[in-house]
């Protein structure tokens, strides 16, 4: 029998996750649930219903797995925690400083309804940071290095949308070769934040609106933008629409690190990821992860558990048998 | 009070284990055993014993985990299943046709005892097959690739010497670079085995050998080298030890998938590793992969397990409010 799956919301993300389940034949998608009317929401699955999310509690027997799909700033603190008490719940919960928070939150719940409770999961938070374990467990005399990009920033984007006179924007997040070269070659180099990344920025600027203040005011917005080498290019708004509506990402994970009586050896570690859909990708971790999920609430595995927690084993569809067969 | 391990032979892999063990102050070296007269390995580490391998099974409450450093070929098939009868074990069984069998045999030995055994740790198996165990999870629809080197392969190198005329040996198997770029480029190319790697021969003639017929013999070997583009350089013995001594390897996993509702997304993951010394890194593996066998132990969960049985917060020294903290 299909684990059967629903989603709580339909923005990207949702709709990432609606397209990938079709590549996972043991998953069955039974439902959508929104806060808009649900007659207002047009699904690519058909068949699938979609609910009032205030309808949610009395539909608990109905899924085994839930993927919330809200933004981390407000949604999902407040969602998954409540949705745990009545559902195994997966989210890409991304704000890495809260996360502790977040956990023992969800956990409390999950743990007195006996269910399992997903957080965090994608890919940084994710598959990042799994790299980010392993390689430290390996490797303990060492030095970790993560860049982004190349790949669009939504906070940066947001930021630069709300500078006066800026019609429409997009941030680029790319990472410095000459960083990437120096990590890459065991040199252990030491790098500032401007050494690692830099930004570029493409702006549609408002009617008659003054550039070079709007290009100033970008350029020495602190936190977002001060300390990195930023380039701001205008555009037409058709150019925007024409070559920058993806939503690509991804980065790279490093670790070098010595070995040897005297620490002669030096390795490195290198993980990186090139993706043409961020949410997609994404969706796709949270679909192997509610696998997971499902298959720890059969064992009484109950509780709040991050990719860190998590046996690889259970992410598969295959047995053990068949992944030391053909994976190990 | 700190793991107390053991070390079973005393070859390259074994002194790997002695020498990162000093880099995981949680783990105490408390002995080493030996097939040879214990009286003549001459250890690194001042003041841990070396012991008769015969004498083992008198030491069985001494130990925490066992490092088992023998071959894949003939020794680790009947030794970890014997010792996994008296220890917590830890193997890095490479022979990956014969995975399953071993995990049956070292399964039932390890459960009746109550004990745990991890076999096949390293980077491949190990790592890499992590990595391709998360990225098939994470991307049902795509491609799987493995390329090794640019490294010495043991195996090559051995049939190499074996070459009458030849006195010394040494292979390198190295990634092609074009195919290298059409994976990392998301092409999802088909490769022969002759477009992935070359083999790169350094020989040491006998005095008087006819070098046309070696190299001859060596490029027309069936199934080392029939199949690959390969280059024989004859060098001297003098220029063999000082340039073709080292045991550095490593090697690229990647997974290139489609995502999207009509699969018009395309992903690529790659995983690499870049190695100074083969036998120190797959050391510096079963060290974390010990910590996790006697933490599975203390929770009653016995038996043989793989890379893709252990959760990966089982393999940190940290604590898991320590590990979503900082690596997540």
């Amino acid at each position: 029998m299909a684990i059967r799956v629903g989603i709580i919301g339909y923005g990207n993300l949702a709709r990432g996750v609606e397209s990938e389940l079709r590549k996972n034949p043991d998953m069955e998608l039974k439902g959508i649930f929104t806060r808009r009317d649900p007659s207002s929401v047009k699904t690519h699955t058909e068949g699938v219903p979609v609910y009032s999310v205030n309808d949610i509690v009395s539909k608990k027997d109905d899924f085994d797995v839930m993927f919330i799909c809200g933004g981390s700033a407000t949604d999902l603190p407040e969602q998954t925690k409540e949705y745990a008490k009545y559902f195994n719940v997966i989210d890409s919960f991304d704000t890495h400083a809260r996360i502790p928070e977040h956990f023992a939150n969800v956990d409390a719940s999950a743990k007195a309804a006996n269910k399992v409770a997903v957080i965090s999961a994608g890919w940084d938070p994710g598959m990042f940071s799994l790299t980010r374990l392993y390689s430290n467990a390996v490797l303990p005399n060492g030095n970790d290095y993560t860049f982004w990009g190349k790949g669009v920033s939504q906070g940066h984007s947001d930021a630069i949308r709300r500078v006066p006179g800026v019609k429409n924007g997009k941030q680029y997040t790319v990472p410095v070769d000459a960083a990437l070269d120096a990590v890459r070659s065991g040199k252990n180099p030491e790098l500032t934040t401007r050494q690692k990344h830099t930004r570029e920025c493409f702006v549609v600027a408002e009617e008659g609106a003054d550039k070079a203040q709007i290009e100033k005011t970008i350029k020495e917005m602190p936190n977002y933008f001060s300390d990195y080498d930023t380039t701001v290019t205008f555009i037409t708004e058709e150019e925007f629409k024409k070559n920058h509506s993806g939503m690509n990402h991804g980065g790279f994970v490093f670790r070098s690190g010595k070995t040897g009586f005297n620490n002669e050896n030096d390795h490195v570690i290198e993980y990186s990821l090139k993706l043409d859909s961020n949410p997609e990708f994404t969706a796709s971790v949270l679909i192997a992860y509610a696998r997971a999920a499902y298959r720890l609430e059969q064992k009484g595995d109950y509780g709040c558990k991050t990719v860190f927690d998590i046996a690889p084993a259970l992410l598969s569809p295959l047995s053990g048998e068949e992944i030391r067969a053909h994976l190990l």
